[in-house]
């Protein structure tokens, strides 16, 4: 028997569910819309019937699999209670307790378990990824915002509440750019692909630059894609939004050692794409701001999850993880 | 028998030595000078015989005792290793394993174990005094420095080196006051003792205040009591300076939640004993830049262990820790 297990990542618009193996390998996949009518028990049953049809698809293909448990990757999923707790971006409002709910109807499974985005990603880094035998280690992911997961000791920091790990949200800079969450000067409104954007506007106005690549574009077209696209064509303006993004970036990940000395950061999301143009700014940054007791100690690495099943992945490996135990 | 466990504690000047009990009392201490002649070897030796003689004393009172184990709390002092690794203030160069030292001359004790002082008092705190129960709190000492001990599901976090926790060195403001480290901006150049200093005279060159109570007290001679003293008679300035102390104090807690969401925040050191002066700014700073999902849901509390003893019985809790393993 094949041993797997089923990642879910519910997103704003969609569910994503795929059957993943032990080394990672997404097997089959579906998606659904995650609905806007707010009925739970609904979402639940129409989730169920597409993770059966997902489970005999595979079959036909390998009727030879043993499905471990189900791991699902939630905005304000808490691993503790199970549930999802007053999700911004999601109609079921309150708490609305999935995993127990989705264990009426899978009962026999080994383990049924929710976290957030970033902390599934860091167990998927753990369990597949780059982090294979890391006991200590943090994941950052970066898009529209700034996620993070911490490791300890080799297990998820979840703190007292189940919800650790919002290093997106701390202070970088005392009252600087204001963040989405109506906070100032977070980690997030300078190092997101929106905060990139942010930064390459700054820069135009700053040396009214007229001649750069990214001069033509409307503040609401930019993305973190032209800018890398203009730096790769050496244009200035680009260049130096990733070398102040890095030097961000580097400062919050100095905070990041300063509090819990890990043997690695991980970084995943779009604009690590780009690459050393990201990565070395960030570690010479970081660098700069550490104790001399943690300089050279601490590897800034991408991400060994691929981009597009990351969210699945991570959350099947929730599955993994609480097996272990 | 009544079980006990030997705290000692290294400072630059000197080594107290205390034996404790499972409630966290001293039952004898003792101190000798920590030497500046370097070398390492003679100083076991004398500690071992000081540490023999208080066995000894003990003895003497109540012959019904046995001894656990040794908990070493030490500047630089790495758990994993049981080294005290470069510590810029002994004079022992280099790398000196204490734990390996002082385990040939007690070979049969069950624990010898060593870490740095906050994360000592931190275990302190966890087994005697405030945060007994607690799986996830933070411990902050305020003094000379500001240090910093967490508890993340139950258990000190070291890091991957040994050398986690040293949130007082986090940046708190970019480009900020020069640190005692050479960094710029961290949380201890405005929360420490001197920090308030700093702060103190800050505000009576802002002010120009001349009719303050610090006004006639020399940069040298001022010091964190004398502006609790001030405060105590109404005096704006040293008020002030316990606001604005607590405003950054609270900004680094707010962080500090972020990453870790722990059930409490503990406070030790000199500052703390000004009570509501310092505690309630700091909490209304935390709550102002908290993320709503953790709004009203962390406590600051000052540490339960007793000022002059604290040193010594966060030491010796760290032999009832690693019993516990």
């Amino acid at each position: 028997m094949k041993k797997v297990s089923i990642g879910i990542d519910i997103g704003g618009t969609n569910t994503a569910i795929g059957i993943v193996d032990q080394d990672g390998n997404v097997m089959v996949k579906d998606s659904i819309a995650t609905p806007d009518h707010g009925d739970f028990k609904r979402y639940i049953s129409d989730l169920s019937i597409a993770i059966n049809s997902l489970v005999e698809k595979l079959k036909i293909i390998n009727s030879e699999i043993e499905i471990l448990g189900i791991g699902i990757g939630a905005p304000s999923g808490n691993y503790y209670s199970g549930a999802i707790e007053h999700a911004a971006n999601l109609s079921f409002k309150g708490i609305v307790n999935i995993v127990k709910f989705l264990r009426t109807h899978f009962p026999d499974l080994g383990a049924i378990v929710l976290t957030n985005d970033a902390n599934a990603a860091a167990v998927g880094e753990m369990i597949y990824g780059g982090a294979k035998g890391m006991k200590n280690f943090v994941m950052y992911t970066l898009g529209t915002g700034v996620g993070s997961g911490m490791v300890v000791n080799g297990d998820v920091v979840y703190g007292h509440d189940g919800f650790a790990g919002e290093c997106g949200h701390t202070t970088l800079v005392p009252d600087g750019r204001p963040c989405g969450c109506g906070g100032l000067g977070h980690l997030e409104a300078y190092c997101s692909a929106s905060g990139m954007k942010r930064t390459a506007f700054e820069l135009l106005l700053k040396y009214n630059a007229n001649d750069s690549l990214l001069a033509d574009k409307s503040y609401k077209e930019l993305d973190s894609k032209m800018i890398y696209d203009a730096a790769m064509k050496g244009d200035k303006i680009a260049l130096e939004v990733f070398e102040k993004t890095g030097d961000w970036l580097g400062l919050g990940f100095s905070d990041t050692v300063h509090y819990l000395s890990p043997e690695a950061i991980f970084l995943f999301g779009g604009p690590t794409a780009a690459g050393d143009l990201i990565f070395k700014p960030t570690k010479a940054s970081m660098e700069k701001y550490l104790l001399p007791m943690y300089k050279d100690k601490v590897k800034i690495l991408p991400s060994e999850l691929k981009p597009g099943d990351a969210a699945i992945v991570g959350a099947s490996a929730m599955v993994w993880k609480e097996l272990e135990k």
